[in-house]
């Protein structure tokens, strides 16, 4: 089936200004809340946000196979459950009702009054329930910077890197939508040149700079999902901000890895871009020497060219850019994830949602965390404000941008922006 | 509120064989489907299922305070939401409803006819949606055993070990009630002496030997919760078999910890035993030397005598006892796991599970694991049909049973029993 809803020169009878991350080849899903307190699926198209539950009543999806209530939802996973043909289906309807030329829902006040908001007027929440959250560590960049400070410079990549897509299993309870703030958390952490822990706020409170996938149903247990088919069970992305505490990760995480350092808190953007509008953007990943298993051979271009940005804004002050990076950069492809992750029969579900790993490029300024920006606090970022950041302070908003732009189009991301607060009081 | 559900002296009017996991002063929660494939919260006593929902229809549960259709449900997070007055109150209610001396579902037989079910003629099904699923790591004894194996013999407890009870996330979508297969999985190795690793079926499937408790709502995020307050967030118990690839874990786990080594498949057992019914099996934890940081440290008996044993039953052959262990082993407690995993702020919802680890005792037949009671393959187990096991085989069925007992009463588990399966093959 035709991706029409790509066509570049399709207008909106929505306006949409110049450089906007939605325009109408975009059509991203997400939740809103409306001022009258309804909570619905939709997209966006420029500063407007679209009811789909109303659209559905109204009968603008006729024709299409879906339950009565599919739109009417709290999250996505229902819809996302019903496969890639649905999605698409719903897509190009999107752009065939928002289209210049059709006259129905532009010229039907009633209807448009009862469909479209203004952006500013509806609250994001958290698109999908996500069953469970896995994390990849897939830049072949950030892996030699962490390996370079803390194991051995001369042997930076561990030996497993080459051959496995490396992923862990995070915390799905803790991830929020762009808004919501976070607090620095405590926890047990070991001064350098000391021997036993200590209890206090972190003091290495970190952003790492990601991009995150959600599926669909894909398999029962025990069965995989090969690399060439894996993107038929990726519904879309949003970019993820997966906080990390430096200091407790270092004293906890060996040897089963980040746990507490990690799972205090995860911010996404909320608007899920479909693979499908990301697809005049695919690009080559970087050659794959030594060559991977078979299961993890793949034919064609599976990397995504999306630039990706990270600003810090210190409280009342001026956003000062720390860094801009790009996921094309990724050794391991998200079809190489996938596939990774169900080689073993590991069940996956509609709404999981998979983190990318640090997105760190090749030039110093394309780092894709603080740790590696500022080399372990060595060398701290100016701030326009005159201030420096060795690391993120209390009252500091973390904003993470990202969109994708050839000469027709440009599909973006929105934003994930999230404010850390200071510590809630520990109870004893 | 006083448990009066834990009379020893109470009897039920449901005839309880003499050695039953299940009397009446354990009053388990499940979830099962009858036969005429109605969905279901229960509980059990004897070898008899107890339709909740029916009862709850029926008026039995009048004056306390429940949705219409809290029990009409196929988990039991709501139930579990509610809190622990609420379970207290309904456990004492169900207690009362099958008293031998209390006529009114006694001698009610159309009552009793939709209410009470042979437990053979039931389906047990996963009676939680586990929203996040976390493995701990408690046990000193494995975690010393697994040292002396695979680090340094003469330190083999790592560093944070004695001063954080070390745990990580596992994925909930595979796990499993009792009675449903596994599949051995498939895999990434490095065989020993190479440098290239290789794909195939996993050679090394173990077991582990685990307890899992399952939480309630317990706080926001950003807010811990005091280790002398978590077991108000604890509602009860299962037997869980941490299923692993040993060989997939030792090649992928450097630096973030199992993944595909675990998330294959893990079986727990389908009744969850409250706390409340533990609660005359309290007992002291070994001593913890040095004194852990003040948001762990606890008050008072927090450790649970629970008898805990594990067999392998080859295809078609007898089944034999490998291991017997106990929970009093563990050196940290539950009470001090949920603390740590809030003490950053992490949020914990009802129905989120949380394993103890693996649960080795001070003897060699205590080991909670293959690995360990095999020391590596190095002492492979004599079965009674004749044959040896150094790991788990393809046909074997492992079953792991709990249960506690003193002068009075017996409070067990029932089983968690799976079968490993073959491999599914590969699909490219």
């Amino acid at each position: 089936m035709p991706i029409t809803a790509n066509d570049p020169h399709r207008k909106s009878w929505l306006q949409v200004a110049e450089n906007s991350d939605f325009p109408i080849q975009n059509i991203p899903f997400g939740v809103f809340i409306t001022k009258e307190d309804v909570v619905t699926i939709g997209t966006r198209i420029g500063d407007f946000a679209i009811d789909m539950g109303a659209l559905q009543q109204l009968g603008y999806f006729e024709g299409i196979d879906l339950t009565d209530d599919m739109f009417m939802q709290d999250t996505l996973n229902d819809f996302i459950g019903d496969g890639k043909k649905t999605w698409r289906l719903v897509r190009n309807r999107l752009a065939d009702i928002f289209d210049a030329d059709n006259a129905a829902l532009r010229d039907n006040k009633t209807h448009r009054d009862v469909v479209v908001f203004n952006i500013s007027d509806v609250e994001m929440q958290l698109p999908v329930h996500i069953g469970d959250y896995t994390d990849f560590y897939s830049s072949k960049e950030h892996a030699t910077n962490v390996g370079k400070m803390f194991r051995d410079p001369e042997n930076a990549l561990l030996p497993n890197w080459l051959h496995i897509p490396v992923g862990y299993h995070g915390r799905s309870s803790t991830i929020v939508p762009s808004g919501i703030p976070v607090h620095r958390p405590m926890g047990q952490t070991l001064p350098n040149g000391e021997t036993q822990p200590v209890f206090g706020p972190s003091r290495l409170v970190d952003f790492e700079l990601e991009t995150a996938f959600i599926t669909t149903d894909a398999n029962i247990m025990g069965e995989n999902i090969p690399v060439n088919e894996a993107e038929d069970y990726i519904f879309g992305m949003v970019l993820l901000n997966d906080w990390s505490a430096r200091d407790i990760q270092k004293w906890e995480y060996v040897p089963l890895g980040p746990f507490l350092a990690k799972n205090f808190a995860s911010s996404i953007s909320p608007w899920i871009v479909t693979l499908d509008a990301l697809e005049p953007f695919r690009t080559a990943s970087p050659k794959q020497e030594p060559e991977p298993l078979p299961y993890l051979q793949q034919r064609g271009n599976h990397a995504y060219d999306i630039n990706l940005e990270v600003s810090i804004t210190p409280e009342n002050a001026e956003e000062t850019l720390v860094s801009k990076s790009n996921l094309k950069y990724m050794y391991w492809t998200m079809s190489q994830q996938l596939a990774h992750h169900t080689i073993n029969g590991c069940r996956i579900n509609s709404g999981d949602m998979m983190g990318s790993g640090t997105i760190s490029g090749p030039t110093e300024d394309s780092f894709g965390s603080m740790l590696e920006l500022t080399w372990g606090g060595q060398k701290p970022i100016q701030m326009k404000d005159g201030s420096e950041r060795k690391f993120i302070n209390d009252g500091d908003t973390v904003i993470m941008r990202g969109f994708c732009q050839n000469n027709e189009v440009r599909i973006g991301f929105g934003e994930v922006s999230s404010k850390l607060l200071p510590p809630i009081p520990t109870k004893f």
